[in-house]
């Protein structure tokens, strides 16, 4: 890691460089996507495309062409396309990785002198000129044709003996513009100059990588008979309800046996009563550890069935992975050597002095054991990956060392490319930017604590437009257990509306708290508290679902306007619109191919109704101002009819604070128009 | 060269790391400045700042330390200075070389146990908390004083010594607040698990790199008796009138023998007559070539002559470095595989088709014999240093090969740091800046062409504060040899003054084709031509020097006041300021002392007074609004009394297009306000 005594890889010498490097003379630089200069992959879905530029150049005028080269790791040969070139010397090409792992992509480029000799054959007038070009160009394809083979090798022998033999200048320059000899000749380029970037990494994921809808739930809170301790089977009885919310990740807060050893009472205070659940962060008592499940939930039987009972519902159950100890945790005793100790020999806390948290041992990863200890992290992964568990939910990653995750993460992807890893780091910029860069699928956001227009636009613009937007994958949270935030406290439902449209409508990847969040629960603690009162992660809930008020059915069709307009499971087309009311805020998501166009607009303020004038970009949509188009507001069902830009929208939040547009366009088969008034 | 099958150094494996690297908890990135991920150098002037910023942070709540360290190339030990925390895990420290070459600066940065301990022991109230932290900082200090020698590491043990005898907690925590313990701690710190950046590469050139003054004669011009040809003697009497109007660089166009064959005629015509001198662009001989000196300009003895008076008047001289031949240079026969060939056998001419340029062969970078080539033009510039040249003007480096310019220019910085290479290459921004990359020291700009104040401030902002501003030095010319301007065709005498001022104030360097520009020659060769109408380049000149209306007094002036006032020196506070007339514009330029301010107003429209208001940020300049403060006009010697930042100004072309203010505000001791009205 001591880079000290490095130096750049090509530190400019004064010996001659080897035969051929110095007569390489194009240049290939500003090569983008890029992270950190290649030190980081850049993410990718896959059939997602990968549209790369670079900056390609050589000394002079003559011609440079350029390749976009992409192989998977561990192939040999790398896919080529040509790129294109868009003046000033950028190029580009794009392409798109078809399997999930580790890919690599690059750019070549290099002074072609068979699409120079084409170059300038097309821009000579003098006869003489014409015909000395002739025999070069014959001489090019003799030694284009001696690098291929067959029938191409053949006709390129053909081509040189035809441009040698003839005698007609204007002859000769049709030759130099024919097409067809321009693309036998360049399936043969002369390469031996070609100067290549240094590959760059790209990671693909699955789908669900970039689309997902989350929702955590406490299983303990799931027994149907009050008082009891719900169970994994109990959890299989909620599958059903949150399909239908149209869930398809199902999150679990730690299943492991829960600590003894200064065990955590309700609403966190250190006076437990006996039967007090505690803390399922606390992991690991005499039952086991990281890789044992708490007895009073099941079996791994249970596990099993819950699994499997998951999948027929379509969803997938996400783990959370803390890593930290309860101190009767078995490797307390096992493994003393992963921990810090205090001078009487003790094992030392967790603290943020001056706070102590005396039920949590935290890992040290300065220990002289560290390779012993990382196997055995990373080994829990690879137990529950064994049991099924394909997406985790990690616990504060940014307490734990950065070189742990990279690497427990590309040995992971390794073999089960597949794997999610969401980083649950609510911390400064720059360690959840460097989390995101190690290695981690998706990362929780500040979104939890955006709440005027301002700060949503500049926060949302930041992860859809900004540097990050190559590696960091946002997956909002409008409540966690550990977040109640202020404005939901305050705000009743149009509050919880409001922030589950944002949340669904703004980024493709988000989770909620539940039943918390759909039974709209909101008292805090203590007053400037965002703890929740009577917090699940302390106590055992019972929690009434069939409430006349719930979110489940808002929820649901949230969520199904999510699975239906393919323009919301990304977030490269977001564009904030211009409102004249500080308190909506307005954005459109749009496919490529504009099939799917979704305008969304949020009333912020939870009491009051409000108005205001938004601007659509007709243009983007492919609209032209004055030609009608319906905005089909697929939470309400109403349909408008607008033809201009300007539109007047007016949201009360005691009725819905929200619109969700599907823009209808009349195409030219007008098939996509067919709600037309 | 082709880095298809490298991969970034640090691509996650699945094998464990080895120790201690997996221990390595902090983190470097984002370190600026950088160019291109530290491929190519910056470039400093000896003793101008360095700057350095950078990313430093690790995992949980440790205290991290990060030093800045920079070393001459060669040296082993690097020097340090500790870094500044700026917040949000950004940290800055700065350095200067105290000597030209090249120079290495990195990062380095780590989780410090001392500090972490100070840290938390400030924030600890409970009083065995402490006393048990009063045991750890003994032994921390205990190892501390291992690592130190001689009275440090008494004084360490005896500190390790009071911390674990102390029994008053209030004396514990007064320990961990003791300044002296810090800094004794510090001198020692546990580095094993520090992570350092890769060293980034730092070109240290002398002053004149930032700051020169250039004016390029034609020696063939010089003769005193009309008709002569100009010789190198010639040119020592024109040493004193240059040195009067204030430059430091006398660059003289090439002064090898001319070729004869396809020698051309005046105003670039192909039909000359016996006598016609030829282009000085046309190396080469049967006299020689690019080692000899032309004949009719003298013998290498004159040239030496020419030498020393230059510098007796201050000057330096600059020559010409064109890697090009004419048919005749003897390198032709002597090396025919440097050149390309026609399939009859002649050597290629350059051309650009429908272009061709038969009096020029091109050398061919791709030759076999590559290797040769390069050692022989490297020697040309070996050869010239010999005899005293330190500043070469490379004419159109953009069509030589990229890596011979690397590699060139630094085996010559190797032995000659204090040569100075300026690149002519007028083409596109990226060519242009890779050779500023390559190493070249200074640039020609596109400023020639940048004429409205959109264009100059768009250009000249890009210039001071685009990433650029780390490798690409502008050098401003308002006229060359090839380029004569249209906006000096039609403006007039108040057009060239315009264009000298805003090339003086604008530019730190800056120069001029003279006596053309001094004497406002303006006639194009044709209408639509930015070709002088009898360009010296085919010709000799006779030049009335006495003319009552040259502009060798303002010139003289001009180049005093950039003399004068440190200000306009460099670029980095270059400011333009919002005028509310567009023909009318503005700029503040001030030395981080604010001992040197400098506010310069052009009137771009030749023909038309214009006035306007100009808004100053008088915060900048650390001015209250209020205080009164006084603007000399440096060029008319005018002083006006201001007091607010928005002020009125009237420029009339015929009178003065331009003012060059220098702000003189109140100080403390008021010296500085000696010419207070």
């Amino acid at each position: 890691m001591d880079e000290r005594r490095r130096r750049p890889a090509k530190a400019a010498e004064t010996a001659l460089p080897a035969d051929p490097e110095g007569r390489v003379r194009a240049v290939v630089e500003g090569v983008t996507p890029i992270v950190d200069g290649g030190r980081f992959a850049i993410k990718r879905v896959t059939g997602e495309p990968v549209k790369v530029e670079a900056d390609c150049f050589a000394d002079g005028h003559d011609v440079v062409v350029a390749l976009l080269l992409w192989r998977r790791d561990g192939e040999k040969a790398w896919r080529s396309a040509p790129m294109e070139a868009l003046g000033n010397d950028r190029w580009r090409a794009a392409f798109a990785a078809d399997a999930m792992g580790r890919w690599w992509y690059t750019v070549t480029a290099w002074v072609d002198p068979f699409r120079t000799w084409r170059h300038d054959l097309a821009r000579r007038v003098d006869a003489e000129d014409i015909m000395v070009a002739a025999e070069i160009g014959a001489r090019l394809l003799e030694e284009t044709a001696s690098r291929a083979k067959g029938a191409d090798r053949k006709a390129l022998a053909a081509w040189a003996a035809r441009l040698r033999a003839e005698r007609d200048p204007d002859a000769v320059k049709s030759m130099g513009h024919d097409e067809a000899l321009d693309e036998l000749a360049m399936r043969y380029p002369d390469q031996r100059f070609a100067t290549t970037h240094a590959p760059l990494p790209l990671r693909v994921d699955r789908e669900r990588a970039g689309f997902s809808t989350w929702y955590e739930l406490f299983p303990r809170s799931t027994a149907p008979e009050p008082g009891n301790h719900g169970t994994l089977r109990d959890c299989i009885g909620q599958l059903r309800r949150i399909a239908q919310m149209g869930f398809d990740v199902l999150y679990l807060p730690p299943i492991h046996p829960i600590g003894r050893e200064r065990r955590k009472g309700p609403n966190n205070t250190l006076t437990p009563q006996p039967g007090d659940p505690g803390s399922p962060w606390a992991i690991g008592a005499a039952e086991g550890g990281h890789l044992a499940i708490h007895p009073e939930l099941g079996t791994m039987e249970d596990f099993r069935a819950l699994v499997a009972a998951a999948q027929e519902h379509g969803l997938e159950l996400a783990l959370d992975i803390a890593f930290q100890c309860a101190p009767d945790h078995p490797w307390v005793k096992e493994h003393p050597e992963w921990f810090r100790h205090r001078p009487d020999g003790s094992v030392q806390y967790a603290e943020n002095p001056p706070k102590k948290y005396q039920d949590i041992y935290p890992f040290d990863f300065e220990s002289e054991d560290w390779q012993n200890l990382w196997l055995a992290l990373a080994g829990v992964f690879e137990f529950w990956i064994g049991e099924g568990v394909k997406i985790f939910r990690v616990d504060n990653p940014h307490t734990k060392a950065f070189a742990f995750w990279e690497w427990a993460i590309a040995r992971i992807h390794r073999s089960h490319p597949e794997v999610i890893f969401l980083s649950e780091a609510f911390t400064r910029p720059r360690v959840m930017h460097r989390l995101a860069k190690l290695g981690f699928t998706q990362s929780y956001t500040y979104f939890t604590w955006r709440n005027t227009r301002h700060e949503l636009v500049e926060y949302f613009n930041e992860l859809a437009h900004g540097p990050g937007r190559e590696y960091f994958r946002p997956n909002a949270w409008p409540n966690t257990p550990d977040i109640l935030p202020e404005y939901l406290q305050v705000g009743g439902r149009p509050a919880f509306i409001a922030r589950l449209v944002l949340a669904a409508m703004l980024a493709p990847n988000y989770g909620m708290y539940g039943p918390a969040f759909e039974l709209m629960e909101h008292e805090p603690r203590e007053p400037g508290s965002e703890e929740y009162l009577n917090s699940e992660k302390y106590q055992m809930r019972r929690w009434d679902l069939d409430r006349a008020d719930s979110l489940a059915p808002l929820i649901a069709r949230v969520n199904r306007i999510r699975h239906d307009n393919p323009a919301l499971q990304s977030n490269h087309s977001l564009r904030f619109l211009p409102v004249d009311n500080d308190n909506l805020i307005a954005w459109s998501k749009h496919t490529d191919d504009l099939s799917s166009i979704v305008v969304t607009v949020v009333n912020l303020d939870p009491w009051h109704a409000h108005s205001g004038w938004i601007d659509l970009d007709l243009g983007a949509f492919g609209i032209e101002p004055g030609h009608p188009f319906q905005m089909h507001d697929l939470l309400s069902g109403a349909r408008y009819l607008w033809s201009e830009s300007r539109n007047y929208v007016h949201l009360d939040p005691q009725r819905m604070p929200a619109h969700v547009f599907r823009v209808r366009r009349r195409t030219r088969t007008e098939q996509d128009f067919d709600y037309f008034l």
